[in-house]
Order: C-alpha cells, then sequence, then structure tokens
C-alpha cells in the first residue's frame, strides 16, 4: 500500500447524505478513500490500513494504541458531530492530529426555526390556526389580547455559541436588548456581538423571550428548574432548542400547563416521546420532534465543511471551519451519540 | 368661542385605544378637544364646531360646502386610516388641508406576523405541531423530507409599500434574492431597498417564498387566479396579508387543496368566515383570521403619529409620519371601512 | 400642434450632464421634448408652447398667469434642485401640479465624502500625509497622541434630512450614539433611525463628532456662533457640509485656530474663496471646495429620478422619488441659485 | 513560594501601555504579578520563577528545557503579538500550553483608518485639501473628474483574515461587490462573509478599490511586482496596509508615479522611512507612518484580551479572544519583531 488512504466510517451518517456529489468528488481527490458505511468497520479492516491512513472520517475509536500504529495520520473529522469518549484526546494533541466537528452545521437550521417559534409564541400564530380549524377564532383586536411583539421585546440568550449567534444575527432587524448567560465566555465575545452579558437570574427575570441554546456539562444537568421558571416574567416565551437535559423537565411542564409561560420545545428527555406523554395535549406551547436541526442543507454542510478542512490540512494550511477538540473541555461534555437526526 | 377647538369624531376607533395617556396629553395642548366616541358627531354639532376647529381627527365627512365652514382648518387626520369618500380631497388640496392617514401603523406587526408564517410554511413548525399533537409525529431527518430553509430562499413580493419594506428589512439576514412585483413604483425604489423588479409572472414563477402585500384597486382585482398559481413552483410557501380581493380565492384554495403550494392567509372574502366554510379544515394552510395588524402597539402608533404630525402642522411646518391622501390616488383605491380591526 | 410637448429649459445644468443616454431616450418616449439649454428659453417661446406642455423640466419663471396659459400641465421638475421664488406654488397646488426637486440626489456623495472626512479628522489622515512630505512625521503610538476612533465615539446631526440619514446609514457598523437635532421633525422619525432626539446643545456638548446637515430658513442663519462653539468639547471634529450660512464663520475659524476644535469644510460664504483668504493656511482643517456633492452620479441622478418620476406623472400615479415643493415651505427656504455644482 | 506567579516580561511593550487600571486589578486576582519592564527579565529570574509560574505574559525565550522547568504553566502570551522564534511551539502543543497572542487588537483601527484612505483616493480628500492651500482648488463639478463612489465601486481585498473581516464589515453600507484573494482559506469562510473568492489576477484586473491585509511568509515576499500593477484598471485605488514586504516596493512606486493608480501607504520597507525618499513628493499617494494600529485604544486591547483569555485559562476553560499559535504555521510566519508600534 502506498496511496494515501482516507479511512471513512461515518456511522449513523452515510456519505450520501452529507456529501453532495461534488464534495464527494474533491474528497477522493485527497487519496484513496476506504468507505465502510453498512456497518461499523471491524478492528482489522481498521488496524489493516491505519498505518497508511491520512485521514479519519467517521467515530472509529481511537485510543493510543491505534494512533501508534498511524504515523501518517493528519485529522480526524467527528462526522457525528459530538465529541465522545472514543478518542484519546490528549494522545492527539500530543501528536498534532486535530480532532475536529463540524457540529456548527447545524446551528443555521436551528436558529432559523427558533426565531420562527419565537415569532410564532409572541404572536399565537399556531394557536390560532388550532382555534380557526376549531371554529373559534377571534378577529384584529380581539385575537390579540394576549400577544406581544417581538420587535423590541427583551431578549434572554442562556449560551452562546454557534447557535445563539446564529440567533442573535438573525434577529437583528428586531433591535431587541439581547442578554446573554454563557459562563464559558468572556464579556468581551459577548459585547463584541452587541448583546449585553448577564447573569443566570437576570437573562430570566428580565426577558420576554429567553431561547436555550447550551450544551450539556457534567456540571449543569438540569439547572433550569422550579426556581428558574418562578424567576421569569408572566407571558414569557420560552424555547428549549438545547440541550433537553440542561432543564428539569417537570418543572418546566409545570409552568407551561399552568400558564405561567408559553414554549417551544425541540429537545425531550426521551425520544421518541412515549405515545401516551400528557406532553402531548398541552396548551401554551409548540412542539417540535427534534427536528428543528436535522435539515438536508445541514447534513450536507458537515460534509462540506469536513472536506474543505481536509483539503487546508493536506496542504499544510490549518483548518478553518470545523471545531477542534479541546483535550480539557472534551471531557466535560455530555453528548449521548445520535440515533435518530 | 375663540378657542381653536380639535374635532375628534374617531369611530370605528376610539381615544383610548389610539392614543397612550402621555399622546393624549400632548394632544390637549394643541387645543380644546371636543370628541365623540360613542357616537358618530352629529351633523349640528359638526357644523357648529367647524368655524373654529382646527384639526380634526376621524372619518366626518367633509364635503366641499362644510370645507367652507372650517377656515381655520389646518388637517384632517384619518384614523380608521383607509381614505374612503368622505372627504372632498381635491377641495382641500385646493385650500392646502391635507388630508393624512398613520395607516403605516400596522406594517410593522403585519410584516413581523408574515415572516413568523414563512419560517413556519418553511419548516413546517404549525403542521408539526399539529402531528406532534396527534401522535404520529416524525423526528430528526425523517421530519426534514418536504421542508426548506428560508435562508438563501429566493423570496418574491407583490406590492411593495410599507408592508413589504418592513418585511424586507426583516428578512435581511436571510439574504435572499427578493424580486418585486408593483406597479405603482420606479425601479429605481426598489433597486434602493436591495430588491429586484420584476414583472409579476417572473415573480411568481422564480420565487419560493411568496408575499402578497398589495393593496385593492378599481383594476387589480381577482388579479391572482388560476394561471397565476399554475406558475408557482410546486411547494411555494404563498403569503396572503393584504388584500383579500386581489386573490381569486377558489383558484388558491385549490391550488393548496391539491399540494401544490402551502399558504399562509390572513385575510378572507367574507370576515367572520361562515362556521362551515371548507377552509377550516384544509390541509397545507395556516390560518389567521385578519389578526396579524391589530396589535396593542399598533393601535397606540395611529395616534402617536397623528399627534406628532398635528404638533408639526400647528407650528406651520410640514406633517412626517402619515400618508397625504393624493386626489388622483385615493379615487382608485377599494378599501371597504374596518368593523373588526 | 397636438403632441404633447415636454418643455426643457435646464440652465444652469445641460441635459447631457444629467441624463445619460438611456435615461434621455426614456423622456424622448414621453412626449416632444423641445429643449433650449445654450440660454433661458426665451418668454415667447415657452408662451408659445405652454397650452400643449405637459412636463415641464427646468427653472422657467411659472406664475400664475402662466399656469393659465398650461392647461395640460402635469408636473414641475426643478432640475438646479433647489426651490426659488420663480414659481407660484400655491398655485401649482390648487390645480395638482406639483413642483418636483431630485436634490436628494446629492445626498448619498457628500454622506459618503462627510464619512471619509470624519474619519480622516478622527485619526489624522491628511495632517499625517502633509507632516510626512515635510519630513517630521511620527511612527506608531506617537502619532497617535491626539488620535481617537470614529468606531463609537458618540456623534451628532444638526439636520436630518437626506443628507443627515444617508450619513446615518454609512456609520452603522461604527456603532455610535447618534444624537440628533432637527427642529423641522418630530422624535418619532430619528428614533427610527436609530438616533436619539436631542437639544442643539446636548449635540454640541455630548458628541465627539458633529455633522452639520441643516438647510438655511429665514431663521437659522448664523445659529451656530461663538457660544456654540464654546460649547463643544476639546478636539470636537466638527463637519460643516451644508450650508455656509447657518454657521458663524469666523466665530468657528477662531474654534479651529485655537486648536478646541479640528473641522471639514465643504461650503464657504463666498466661492471662489479669494486668494488671500487666511482659511487657506489654517492648521487642524480640511479644506474642500463644494465639491462633496457635484460627482458624476450625482448628476445623472438628477435625470434619472426625474424622468422616473414623470413616466408615473404620465401613468396617472404618484411621484416617488423626486421632493414636492410644499407651498408653505417654499417660502421659507434661503437657497441661492447654485453657479458653480 | 507557593502562591502561583504570573511572570511579565513585556517588553517592547509595558503594562501601563496595555492594560487600564481595571483590567490590571483583575489580573493581579490570578495570581502574583512578577513584572520587568524597565528591561527584560533576566535568564537567572526566569529560571527562579519558572516552577511556580502558571502564566507567563511577554516574550522571554521558552525552549523545551525551561518548559521542563515550569510543570504548572497553563499558558504564554506574546503581547508584543507576532509571533516569533522565541517559543517552541511543539513542546508547548504536547504539554497542552497554549501560544496566545492578542493581535487581532490591531485590526479595528487598521480597518477604520483604511476605510477613510479610501474614500479619501476615490474622492480626492487630501489631495484637494493641498490644491486648497495651494491656492488652485477647482470647485463643484469641475473638482470632480477624476472622482469616483466608492458606494457600489468593485472592491478587492488581498487577505482575510482578522483586517480583511473588520474592513467588510465597516464598507457593507457602501454595497459593494468584494472578492477575496486568500490561499490560506477556504471558499466557504469567504463567502460566509459575502465576499466571493477570486484568484490573485481575478481581484487586480476586476477591482477599483485594492486592499493588501496580507501577512508575509516564506513564500509570498514581493509577490506584488509589476506585473501585477499592470494588471490593474487605470485610476484603482491601492491601499497598502499590511506588510511591507510582499510587495515590490520599486513597482508599486512606479505605477503611482505615472499615474497609473493611487495609493495609501501604511507600511514601508524601512522605517523610519529615510530622510530624503523620493516617496515623500510623490503624487496620488496618501503616506501614513505604520501609524494607523497603534492607537490607545488598540493598546489597551491587547491587555484587556489577554487577561480575560488568562482568566478563562485559570478556570479550566478554552481561550476565546486571543489568536493560539499553531506548531506549523507558527514557523512559516516573517515577522519581525516591533521597535516602534
Amino acid at each position: 500500500m502506498s496511496d494515501p488512504i482516507i479511512l471513512v466510517d461515518p456511522l449513523p451518517r452515510t456519505l450520501d447524505l452529507i456529501m453532495e456529489p461534488a464534495v464527494r468528488a474533491r474528497l477522493d481527490k485527497l487519496g484513496k478513500v476506504v468507505l465502510s458505511e453498512d456497518r461499523p468497520m471491524s478492528d482489522a479492516e481498521v488496524d489493516r490500513l491505519l498505518p497508511e491512513t491520512v485521514l479519519l472520517f467517521g467515530q472509529t475509536a481511537m485510543p493510543r494504541a491505534r494512533l501508534d500504529r498511524a504515523p501518517k495520520l493528519k485529522a480526524i473529522f467527528n462526522v457525528e458531530t459530538n465529541f465522545l469518549p472514543n478518542v484519546d484526546y490528549q494522545a492527539c494533541q500530543e501528536r498534532n492530529i486535530p480532532v475536529l466537528s463540524p457540529g456548527s452545521a447545524f446551528a443555521a437550521p436551528v436558529a432559523e426555526a427558533a426565531l420562527g417559534m419565537a415569532i410564532d409564541l409572541a404572536r399565537g400564530i399556531t394557536e390560532a390556526d388550532r382555534d380557526f380549524r376549531a371554529g373559534h377564532e377571534k378577529y384584529g383586536l380581539d385575537a390579540n389580547t394576549r400577544t406581544f411583539r417581538l420587535m423590541g421585546a427583551p431578549v434572554g440568550l442562556i449560551g452562546f455559541g454557534d447557535l445563539g449567534r446564529n440567533l442573535r444575527d438573525l434577529i437583528r432587524p428586531f433591535k431587541n436588548r439581547v442578554a446573554v448567560y454563557d459562563p464559558w465566555l468572556p464579556d468581551e465575545i459577548i459585547r463584541r456581538h452587541d448583546c449585553e452579558p448577564a447573569s443566570l437570574d437576570e437573562v430570566l427575570s428580565t426577558s420576554k423571550v429567553i431561547f436555550v441554546f447550551a450544551g450539556v456539562t457534567s456540571e449543569n444537568q438540569g439547572f433550569l428548574g422550579p426556581r428558574e421558571f418562578a424567576l421569569m416574567q408572566p407571558d414569557t416565551a420560552f424555547l428549549l432548542m438545547s440541550r433537553a437535559a440542561v432543564v428539569d423537565f417537570p418543572a418546566m411542564l409545570d409552568a407551561i400547563r399552568s400558564g405561567h409561560i408559553r414554549a417551544a420545545i425541540d429537545v425531550f428527555p426521551v425520544e421518541p416521546v412515549p405515545a401516551d406523554d400528557p406532553v402531548r395535549s398541552l396548551p401554551n406551547v409548540i412542539l417540535s420532534a427534534h427536528r428543528t436541526g436535522g435539515t438536508t442543507d445541514a447534513l450536507f454542510a458537515i460534509g462540506s465543511m469536513a472536506v474543505a478542512d481536509a483539503e487546508l490540512i493536506m496542504h499544510g494550511l490549518p483548518p478553518q471551519l470545523c471545531r477542534r477538540a479541546d483535550p480539557a473541555v472534551a471531557s466535560r461534555l455530555r453528548s449521548k451519540p445520535v440515533d435518530i437526526t
């Protein structure tokens, strides 16, 4: 074997799902693609290929011992997009092998849907459609006794990574004050995006629209509980976009059921949601089955971002599009692998 | 009588509905407010007041003979916001009495709701909520087989007055090509807003999202008919925000029912919509009971715009916020007076 | 004579200067163009043409008696762009003949140059170039002891018509607070452009960069005098773009000479400026010979705006691009006809 | 010694120059600051402190042997902002010690000045001021025979790092096509900023305004030579902001002197420029003595960015504001240490 090998082991993704033909063609130019997508690549196959492998696309286990077998390896692309404990991140760091995720591909579609849901909650769009179909719609002013305008409403963001920044840009024409709580970021970053750094309590108590865009770590599970929902103003629009585990779900459902807040929910503690889950008949809520991120364009963006960075790396240049795993941070993240998106 | 009189005859509006207390206080500073809002002001009362009247707020009939009785009259504010044949516009023009409407107050809330509905149609938000409640929701990629992104989708606007311009500004972050059909406007105006002037057929056949924001005139009733719906691409999102009469309604409903297009409808030929109207069970559509404009803030904006212009006029300055009736144009418009918004 | 006549009497402009060939061709389609541009059209010729004239482009005298001779006249376009007492505005108003000016054509180039000059004054660009040529330039930090950043600096605008609004849009990326003093406008207009309404004294005392974009009226000549310059903060950048007569010129020159403020001046009380005027050797100032507006594109915009509005008017539609003279306002303006721009 | 030590060895900077008091106070909270700023810290002192040092601010030599002496070291901040061969980047990488530079602090002031200079070159501001002072100014249209509008002019950027992106945002209101040549970046990054990826020749031959914002590497020295200047359109505005070494200086001066292009130059091959350098009397050029970056706010931003990232690192979080040295890339860069900025 002398051709450089590109080991592609992408499950639960498949190459067709994440690469348009033109992108796939660019990948083929970088080396000999060896692909396993009907099942995960066997250990034997992986071990056989590693000595000539230059790029790895997939979630193949890569402990230190395997890295030792891969002296030509230049980068690992996690195309499922959540960093998992399948890789020895410290060993990769020592070898200058970046472990990369194009996970920001999902940020744009999620933010777009979140804006639509925020307008919907403010203006009562889905609810009014239900009323109309049920024959008891109200017209004009009578239909606006509980509505408010997103324009100018104080907005709060919990989490200000790719998702929060995408949403922030989409709402610029609405001229909101945007308060941000993100304990992982310096105030400078938040202010550069024309937002105000704020404590969690400030965000909760002063915002009319609250977006949750927070990753789960070992430290913040369930951090939005009864106390936090009580802090919110009546009729706050609360949008849970990511991740279900940061919220105390029963506390949220209570706040919705009582009419204290209205909400949009895209992520649930158990998915699929059980058939008899009472959330299905809850008022004051827009239900979305973990569907805001998984658009066709987002999947293709995973592939095009990964291939573009692979091209840079093969030319000796630093990657620009994917996020690089930080050994210290990767160990804090509590993502579970996707099975349905 | 020597105090300047401000004749206020605002039905179907009332002053409380259109003026916050601070705005009402500014009105009181401009003269002696004489108000009739439990019933329209009587002819006798109007005729008695006119000789000392400087400003008229309302839809009082003002034929030439009455204008002759009002030598001090400086302006007429139509607070219902549609120019009707109650005023002799030509006689007002000759006397330099502007007839003014703060109707653009409704543009911002309608545009905001229209954006929410456009994202909803593109991403299937309301429909997915219905599916979830019915127990047959789909997750992730499976839920996105028919969705598309508003981001980057070609947009078409039919009508580019206040509504179209508000919408145009709201969608700037979405980086769409925006084609505009408005036969009343020069191309220069359209290009200044970073849109492309286009024929009606171009707008219909090249856009993925089409917003109707057109006033009705004696010439354009029902101009969107079967031919026009057939021109649209499959799965076009069609948003009828204003006015119902520009659309051939049965043709539109056919296009929706067949699945050729998806739609959001805020205006209907007969309102309230009859209880047994089959539109109530139509798929592929968001139903909205003429409710996108009548928000609390829009009503208050009517009052604040009118009072601000009245202040300017009393200082000898030209009005800046309300639209001035053009005698030639006012006669073309076919608005019916509102009764429910 | 039965063809509709377009009477074109454009001096001091000429048609070639204000219309590109394609625009001129559009004009020719509207009627029979009768042009006099080597000298003003003679009274006899004007009187002979008026009975069949539908559009007038130029500054031809139009007293009431002449309007009586022009029963088919639909609009008058002042292509010099300053409303002068050559027209009986009240008589035009009574006959629904709009008197129109495409004067906003100059706003964009003036605002662009004003931004360049503002950055120049803040960062010392022209001055540093002079120092470099004189052999005593300073480098790096030493060259920045008196500079400040336009980014984030408090900005004040005196006058908020087309010029001010163009400038406001150009500086959006600089994230300034923008305070506006314009006694002709309601606060709502100012706030819609994300500016703060302010008194003159507030603008003067709180801004680091002050732009003057004010028209001259019978009431505001010389309203920026010694008291007003004294109110400014040390090292304020003061940009006099329009009109020279609103400033007490000697007071301004004193404030510049003493080093209290730095300035850019595009308009002068007497133009051309006398050869021995001491302003020519003043430090702390950028000198510009009334040259920021007269760009090629601005002249062509005069023609294209006028022709586009003429097309609308010939189709029975209201003009959209030019400003319409208000009889009450036109009499207040104190413009002198241009001779050099 | 048990307190964590912050070793500060900042020459040619000093702490007062790069940290406002509030930022300095934040630094003091992170550990015991040991500072040497009248001279570089002695080797003995460095070696004595390293065992307890957690953060290093400065350009202290850090070969592998010294890193071995610093087991508690968490990060190195290069406050001069150019990565130099003073550090063993590979050894730092292996130890998870990021080497960080807040060099993007200079991007905003340079971009601001570059915009001012671009408007100046397009509209002839500095040149017109010189003419005015020399007594031969031209007025109005006569003064605009060689000017063009930045608004809408095709713009080209050579290099699209922090500088290019800052400039791109500043010129958004000017609605230019922006073509970008940057061989280190994937097209996706360029398109995300609403720019068009282009070859060098395309940028040179299709742009009316060209900004050079390129770092020097071992491969691109002098890559803009006679052929490249010949490719430019007549009267192109060429702005050399960074770095002098990427340009063949004599070729550029020829193109300026002949009137083929006009230019603004902020960086020179030898600084200070010799007293008798003929560049000092060149026409068609704005001269700037390496002064666009070194503003007070930029220096303070160096300190605040470094301290904010230090705070994150001390809390176990990844840095967010400074750029991290990539071992592979750092070795390609050819910066010389600053002495005057």
